[in-house]
């Protein structure tokens, strides 16, 4: 096997994986004997949130796909589409979703006809390296959209693939720019002297924090989560915060978006998506803020905007429903805070102090109080 | 007056266009006369398209603000928008469109009850501004939104926002990563040897370009747009392309809304935003693909879509009333054969013959004959 520049262990135990299933197959044939390939249950009812953990896992459940005359296209595309990622693997390259649906344009009768249909067949293949530790991106199934951007006092290690050569990127020295995150992070490793990660979710603020340079004195790395954080940028944090032991400080708007969607998907990823949230979810994330008390703390009453109804139906919603909420009483009472005061907040709020009141009060103010921050 | 690190020409300039301004108003109100602004018409009527220049412009109209009982709170509220320009530029900050809303909080009864308002009058200034070659961001209103991913043969020239000193970031070192483009170019400058600007509209594309290097060999920048492209990553193509001369390939989904939004906007920019397009558009730009022919040059009539509804409305008011497509013979044939072939085409549908057959088929065949370009 030509290995590539790069190439891991991972990258092995994905085409042993790969191989051992193919083995299977092969051996079932030559044995007269019908084929089958095992599943992981992706529905909700295979799902459970596990409160050491701190994020929803697929349970112990299995389906068995067994090659028959109604199976035998969805059975043959499977096959191909692990075909294809294990290629992938060996020759260092990889596909979008999009682009897997459009190789088997060329497949024949065994084509996809929509993309819902390589789609799902990829979530199944995903789900079972997930079982074993391998992640969508480690099968070399990227995503569409790009992570975040980062800066401050972090170097990532990357190579150069055409020469395998090491190539670090510092990212503390990209001028009002920043680095923009690959869409896989698995190749990646980190140097770095920073005491925190500060997941933003603004680009406007993103970009008032590193044109003044907060990470500097702040000693840390500033990452743009543009709203509900991606795929990549969610994958990224989470590599860094394992790697090198940081905390993750999540600034956000106080509002029930903020909470149960931005934040709570960073920090414990979702139910109906399983398979992924090991490799995804955030376990040290926290939530600096904005928090309702902060309105009141740093009187930004005129600078808020009324809950409409959807935001009342989340926060409601979150309430009765949300394993992750109920789990934690300081969550429930900032819930109900919320909807007792009737109003939300941005970050861009704090403005009214002054553009850069952020930096020069409220940012230090929070950190200075880090017990405080919602779990 | 204290200068900020990097404070440039067009920094004195904007300052001296505000100080005239409100010096007029000033001496009209110490002449016992009601002061008054005058702005440029932005509505449609005093939009035209020029087609030697290749953008809609705003026209010679005029409207005057003066002070008014009826008048007094905007025009105070221009005023104050005006002296927080002012400010920023003298030192070196910025605010968003949201954050000038928020700022204003805190003006009493001169406060924005809206964000409406304050954009409002936002552009009524932009507009003055442009009339003088200044753009937006030169009065340091930054969009939210952040530029593109760019990677490749460029090294742009930014600088340490607290010591003043240069930095420099190499596009073509950032590994799989990429350079994320700030949300104003004005302060950067460049050097390259690139041949051309290859902009690309999908996040997956510009990453499989990018991890095979793409750019080395081709002599290249890529600009990831990601649809329509943001106006930082517009000003950042027009900036690199003029000071360059460098053309810009548009490489895109072949259907209406890439042609006539995405490929578009990036050239021509839009009707009801004509005072910004002098320093947005990029002339230079030109429709490298995916053309309707092709579809058909490259067999992929079997990974295609058949066009929506949707599509085909867009297609025939492009015909009937986009003075940009009018003027351009090429454009009216191109989208009258793909209303004639009934489907559209993703670039990732060159995937069908394989992941990097864009990389060695497709875009060399294209680049080889640059004169076949869409205008």
């Amino acid at each position: 096997m030509k290995k590539a520049a790069g190439h891991s262990e991972l990258d092995d135990k994905t085409i042993t994986l790969i191989d051992e299933i193919a083995g299977r197959i092969r051996a079932s044939i030559d044995g007269g004997k019908l084929p089958s390939i095992e599943f992981p249950v992706r529905s909700l009812d295979n799902v459970k949130y596990d409160e050491v953990k701190g994020y929803f896992e697929l349970g112990g459940a299995r389906k068995v796909r067994t090659l028959t005359v109604n199976t035998a296209r969805p059975f043959a595309q499977t096959l191909r589409m692990m075909a294809i990622a294990r290629g992938m693997v060996e020759h260092d390259d990889f596909a979008t979703k999009r682009e897997v649906y459009y190789i088997s344009k060329n497949w024949g009768e065994c084509r996809f006809d929509e993309q819902a249909d390589s789609d799902a067949i990829m979530d199944d293949i995903e789900a079972v390296a997930s079982v074993h530790g391998l992640s969508r991106e480690q099968l070399r199934f990227y995503p569409e959209s790009h992570g975040g951007s980062v800066a401050g006092r972090l170097v990532v290690i990357d190579r150069n693939a055409a020469t395998g050569q090491t190539v670090e990127v510092d990212c503390s020295s990209l001028g009002s720019g920043a680095y923009s995150i690959p869409r896989s992070a698995e190749h990646l490793s980190f140097r770095t002297d920073a005491r925190f990660v500060l997941a933003i979710e603004t680009g406007g603020m993103f970009q008032r924090l590193n044109n003044h340079r907060f990470w500097e004195t702040a000693q840390c790395i500033l990452v743009e989560m543009g709203g509900v954080p991606t795929r990549a940028t969610r994958r990224f944090i989470r590599l860094l915060s394992d790697n090198h032991n940081l905390p993750v400080f999540c600034f956000v708007d106080c509002d029930p978006y903020g909470f149960t969607n931005i934040y709570r998907t960073l920090k414990v990823g979702s139910g109906n998506a399983a398979h992924i949230n090991r490799f995804l979810c955030v376990p040290r994330a926290r939530f600096l803020g904005v928090t309702p008390k902060d309105i009141i703390d740093f009187g930004l009453e005129d600078a808020t905007h009324k809950l409409e109804p959807t935001d009342i139906k989340r926060a409601e919603d979150a309430l009765q429903n949300d394993p992750f909420i109920l789990a934690h009483p300081q969550w429930i009472a900032a819930i109900k805070q919320l909807l007792k005061m009737g109003v939300r907040a941005e970050q861009q709020a704090l403005a009214k102090w002054g553009l850069n009141y952020v930096i020069e009060e409220y940012l230090p103010r929070k950190l200075a109080s880090e017990g405080s921050f919602l779990p």
